[in-house]
């Protein structure tokens, strides 16, 4: 089950060149991206209206896109504009034609109502381009439905068992203490302190004893927005476990991004890295940061997608709820009302309107 | 669906040697197929009725096969002559005997009802022992169901495109003329000229300016019969784009078949060769065009499945109908037809009676 | 279809070592097995029922596991004694627990009703552990049902065709003379005679000639416990082909048991050996027999899962029935009346109660 009207990441920016047709499968719908002359991108099906050839084994003519099979002309918007051996074109003869945008070094694709494709719903993510960040970006190829890539960013309590070598460094807070969740009109914020945990190997130059504070939105379909701070230690106390008073000695962001291939296989991108002003930002340690991340991303694969087998098996009993669940089922809460309000079985809240 | 009252190709004559035993599955039963001591053919079901196991893992005794599971003993006919230990041998012992023939170098098997098999409807391919042609044979596995395959061989407007590089040469004709198409009882017969098209790569003695005629019958299941010819200039003009009135330069003959497999899966004989008596029919030249069409058919089967995967994905709007669908579509009534007729759900016609 | 109610054998002894997590799919259940610092073994599901990620991804932390996706922590018996971030545990916070045994070599695991398991249901294996035979074991995985499995080891005339040039050694008394087969309240009895076969290959020391006698118990769910023995020549006549009057020159027994890991892939676990009294009794022995027994398990595998490929294909006609299938047939009905009784349509007999 998908929402359709909203914006989906496709690929990062530099995945798509000038030259050259990129094919992705998003939602179970094959879809093509490519850039024209002017640098503008286009996403249409990867589908040719005829005899459902994929156009990505076409051929570019200028902006346009020949079909290879038997010779169809489509131009960016999709509209066929010549079919060889005859004279009249039918008005039906298009292909599907997507939105897409190019922001935060992603490339965006609206999968639902072209009408409804509203550029204010891309949300403000950080890419390789932010100047306040100095970013390394990657992506992963899952075997599992989006949701439990979700739930599994809505939660963060796993850090201390899934990462209990990476990301949790041996730390339990994640897991013994509880976030503030808030809920958005179209995701999560979770917010949250740990008092005094352990370095992340990648920071030599902690000083002795900080603070780390956190806060992420999680935004519908499966963004997540986070902004991560190492501050003084006793910043928690200080704060009042609220909004940070003191001054960071280190911040970092991460902007990922989950998107179904179809109801049994995703993609993952992200980018991570520390603020450009800081002195330790140096090549060498967004280096060692990825490393530790894509050492921890492969951890939670192997995980999720060990659970996605399971839950494919047959299941006696209802799962558990434990307090933990509560990030990841308002996330679910939050999807599902948007797909109902999408399919018109529900009237949309002001909220969300 | 399949039309089970017709005649598929099995194999190529070479491939069933006088030893041994041949499976093949075809329209999803498996079919054992041997040689007798007088060098006949047999085709039975590749199961025995007993519990199933594969005969083609048997043992020969002579002409009958032992069933290498249990023992169970079958005549070339498919009846059982022998349950070990036992002395009565139930009538309904037996197991499905298919009609076979061999003819024009393939070997036909009849799916249907045994007492329709009618040998007048093998269709009067060329194969490797036709005097009049020099030929050579392969065969090719599909990932695609088989109609896809009628589909393309029903249309070379996909010439001009697919094969762009191979058999196209560059030429556009086959997109933006139409051939002559006419039904018949169970096929269609395609005829077309192309007006001093570019050489065919294997072709180094073309005079400089020379016009192809072609012609072929396609019939159900799916047999391709096709001639082609290359003719002084000006002789498509002289014949008023009809039948050829002056003496070639050279001819061609192809015999093709696609056999389905399954639903999704297909293999495909084919063979190719020019007139034995031309002077340029040396073995170089046989191949060369044998190494053009292998890179051809490949084209082909890579956009053909890659057609198949995309129609395995679900659709939001029916396939657009243009002009050159005229042959494959006229093929497809043909074999709609013929499959109804055999259902009973419609009155045989006079002429495919 | 399976019967749950019933002891399964998971693994050899030997698999399971005193440290370590061991996951196998029994009836499509995913079970984690492992031994407490007892000794004692245990087994539950390996589903966390939080969100069915896998326990043996988990952490043994004493004779407890830790889910290491979010936390959780479950004793031996499934039951969950720690919710991170949680103080309330609810008592549906569990996961199932399978009754389990250690004996004859294997490990057992009851999965059915845990209220019915009863240890004297366990058939009386000999494994590697018994005193009077010198076993070597091993096992094998199948993609086939385990009843098709059953079927073979419940129909010895198979040895006259799959076993030709390995267990049947050339003699084809199994299939031209019947055995006698009787009915116990679990299983089946399976007694025969062969008179003078040829030697098995590794049977160097057989007098010129001599009887051999077979005694097999075949008991749900899929457990074959048998008795061979060579006896002097005109042994078979002396004891009217009933109960052997003389000794053997030579006895071996071997158990073996089919666990269904799905409904098409199974599970084959065996051992085999010589009586440990008798001089020939060596090591290489037991070397040559069990090299002998690995051919012909490879011999059945490859016939069976070609067989289940068949079966995959939709059948025409229903299978024959022969007088060999007395053996399997008897063993389907006493399987079908106790899966029948399980689910409640049938009142146990009182053989069975």
């Amino acid at each position: 089950m998908f929402l359709r009207n909203c914006w989906y990441v496709a690929a990062w920016d530099y995945e798509i060149a000038s030259e050259g047709l990129m094919t992705r499968t998003i939602l179970g719908d094959p879809v093509l991206i490519y850039r024209l002359a002017s640098g503008a991108l286009t996403a249409i099906a990867d589908r040719c209206c005829h005899r459902q050839a994929p156009l990505s084994r076409g051929r570019r003519e200028g902006d346009d896109i020949r079909c290879m099979y038997h010779g169809l002309k489509f131009d960016p918007t999709g509209r066929c504009i010549e079919i060889p051996g005859q004279e009249s074109i039918p008005p039906a003869a298009r292909v599907r034609s997507y939105p897409i945008e190019q922001r935060h070094s992603w490339i965006w694709v609206w999968m639902g109502d072209p009408e409804k494709a509203d550029t204010a719903l891309i949300p403000p993510a950080a890419g390789l381009d932010a100047p306040e960040w100095l970013m390394k970006s990657g992506h992963m190829d899952y075997q599992a439905n989006y949701e439990l890539i979700n739930d599994n960013l809505c939660d963060f309590s796993h850090l201390a068992y899934v990462h209990e070598k990476t990301f949790g460094a041996g730390d339990d807070q994640f897991a013994t203490t509880r976030p503030k969740i808030s809920t958005l009109p179209r995701g999560i914020r979770v917010e949250r302190w740990t008092v005094n945990p352990p370095s992340q190997e990648y920071d030599r130059r902690r000083p002795p004893s900080a603070d780390m504070y956190l806060r992420y939105d999680y935004l519908a379909p499966g963004i997540l927005l986070m902004y991560s701070a190492q501050l003084p230690a006793g910043s928690a106390q200080r704060a009042d476990f609220g909004e940070p008073r003191d001054e960071p000695h280190h911040a970092n962001f991460t902007s990922q991004a989950v998107t179904p291939t179809s109801e049994t296989a995703s993609r993952y991108f992200f980018c991570w890295g520390p603020r450009s002003s800081e002195a330790l930002a140096t090549p060498q340690l967004v280096d060692d940061m990825f490393s530790l991340a894509g050492r921890a991303f492969e951890e939670d694969r192997k995980m999720i997608e060990a659970q996605q087998r399971n839950l494919l098996l047959s299941l006696d009993d209802p799962p558990l709820f434990i307090s933990h669940d509560r990030g990841p089922s308002l996330m679910r809460q939050v999807l599902r009302k948007l797909i109902e309000e999408e399919r018109g079985s529900r009237t949309p809240s002001p909220a969300t309107a």
